[in-house]
């Protein structure tokens, strides 16, 4: 860091995001992207509404956030635009964790949480997950703080049920409860229903994943109109223009075919699922993921060697030191081909290991 | 503002953006957005070069920032990209200001800046522009704290010269200076051939204006390869794909047609001249701007009314209601064609108030 910079940023570690492949050629399985492209009507609809752009995007994203919110169920007014829900997130952090309000979170879930939390100055505590990495929402009932809570969570693909996620909204009204769904159009139940139910709920999800548009950078959140309004006087004293006209013309054609969405997300899990039983077949152990990914174990290679070896044979996965999960690899769900590589790269290191 | 809301927000006030047009169709001139659209080249180059929009973006931008380090004569590690200019103005008052480095800035300039303080709980102090509205470098010197100056300023227009702002940069070099360019392309001399030779020297560009991407949200800062990394600490820990692939890809068609842009500047520069001149004639006095709009006051109509008017005759223009500008409107420097638009409306309102 540079002697100019303030020493509140002292104990920042920036997030590390997926490494982007260089020159080399790879099977891209490490950063949960969708294989399939936005369908081409979508393309083609954007293209031909998005706005001019020399002028400034929609601050409102008027259109697209009536259109979301329909497909959602809610009210334009409970629902914000983000340049995709990291930052949403970042916000939810801010508005409602402070000295009094500490961030609760798992110790294991998006390595993004504490971030977030030392850009802004927040305590925060993480809570252990069970032993097989599920979520007691006992551990979060008599605890004093904002629940943050990535359902299905990441990396583990574990998914909470809603009732579990209630009993924690119910707990205390009083502090905000965070449902981090991006992975949830892979086979979860979303929140959303709950938002007039619970004022003290707000749920985020992306465009990231289940709609093929990690690049261009969408999410959204959803809650009570109180919480949105604040959500909004962080973004309109940030980034009032934080999405491009671009994303937002994209993004409304994708809203508009949401059968494309929902096609290629049962085609995912259905991959997902084959993936999951050719690898215990080899020997894996896994959780039971609800995601556009696989947590793996072998218990032949350790968890940093898979992850080597497969990138040495031009395969991407990811792999994340925090000892608990350091025998593991996430690995995303691409195509069917994508899968079948991987596969075989995975029986021909098997055979090295015998 | 709910009751979860952090009450570390109790003072905070969101900037507010130039009002959008809804359904009536105005003669746009409040947002200073360039009225030329990006080339068709560089349109047909973003779309043939752009990345897959399920892939996440590159979060180096490492192409554009190349190209776009290569045009200012800096190194791509003194090049940070942001989402829209106010992204990096954002960083740099996180990352340089805290309660023992105060922010300083004008009285009269970007509106943004005291939000930013705001949001951020930085201590910040107003100093008064002069009369005539010109900043006087000594008013700078032997303060304590982190120097923004908007060059040339908004809402104003004025420019302030190299050596003045050199003048505050050798003053203290334990401090950052910060100068905001967003529109420097359309006559003024840009600060970036400095950052070698001041390391404490932060310059900030936008996309928005003289290169017709207001829409697609790009901005840049330039500096010391240290301040730099100071500001990626903070977008990695903010926003990693801060910066969405179809901008990036936007931006390096423009980039790579720098002559178009050239050539609008010029265009709006003349156009700004003309009718100025024309303004004068009809009595009005406003300062000498070197940006895309002007600032002007008439002796006869008040500011407010002014903007009222026009927008009844279907113009859009900004009107600032700060006490010491509340006389003035700002107009955005459009098409030769759009401002005998204007011309015509502002002489037709003149009869009214003879």
């Amino acid at each position: 860091m540079s002697r100019f910079f303030s020493a509140k940023y002292d104990k920042l570690t920036p997030y590390v995001p997926g490494e982007q492949p260089g020159e080399k050629q790879y099977v891209k399985l490490n950063t949960n992207e969708n294989p399939f492209p936005p369908s081409p009507k979508a393309i083609l609809y954007a293209r031909e509404h998005v706005r001019s752009p020399e002028l400034y995007s929609d601050p409102e994203g008027l259109e697209l956030r009536r259109a979301l919110a329909f497909l959602c169920g809610v009210r334009p007014e409970e629902l914000v635009l983000v340049n995709g829900s990291d930052e949403v997130l970042n916000f939810a952090f801010m508005a409602f964790c402070d000295a009094d309000h500490p961030a609760l979170f798992p110790d294991i879930t998006y390595g993004f949480y504490p971030v977030f939390c030392q850009l802004s100055g927040i305590p925060y505590r993480e809570i252990p997950l069970k032993e097989d990495f599920s979520l007691d929402p006992a551990d979060y009932i008599g605890q004093k703080g904002t629940v943050f809570i990535a359902n299905p969570n990441a990396p583990t693909g574990k998914l909470l049920g809603t009732e579990a996620i209630e009993s924690i909204l119910k707990a205390d009204p009083d502090r905000v409860v965070v449902v981090d769904e991006a992975y949830i159009d892979f086979g979860g139940v979303s929140c959303i229903p709950l938002i007039r139910k619970y004022p003290n709920l707000l749920v985020t999800q992306t465009f990231s994943k289940s709609r093929s548009m990690a690049g261009a950078r969408l999410g959204f959140g959803v809650g009570d109109e109180a919480l949105i309004r604040d959500l909004n006087t962080l973004r309109y004293s940030t980034n009032p223009y934080n999405v491009n006209s671009m994303t937002l013309a994209l993004g409304l054609g994708t809203v508009l075919e949401e059968s494309y969405t929902q096609k290629n997300c049962a085609e995912i899990i259905q991959v997902r699922e084959k993936t999951a039983q050719a690898l215990k077949a080899l020997g894996f152990t896994m959780t039971d993921s609800k995601a556009n990914f696989l947590f793996v174990r072998s218990d032949r290679i350790p968890g940093e060697e898979l992850y080597r070896k497969l990138k040495e044979r031009g395969i991407l996965v990811r792999h994340f030191t925090l000892p608990r999960i350091a025998d593991y690899n996430r690995i995303t769900v691409g195509t069917e081909s994508q899968m079948n590589t991987l596969l075989e790269a995975v029986k021909a290191l098997l055979e090295e290991y015998k």
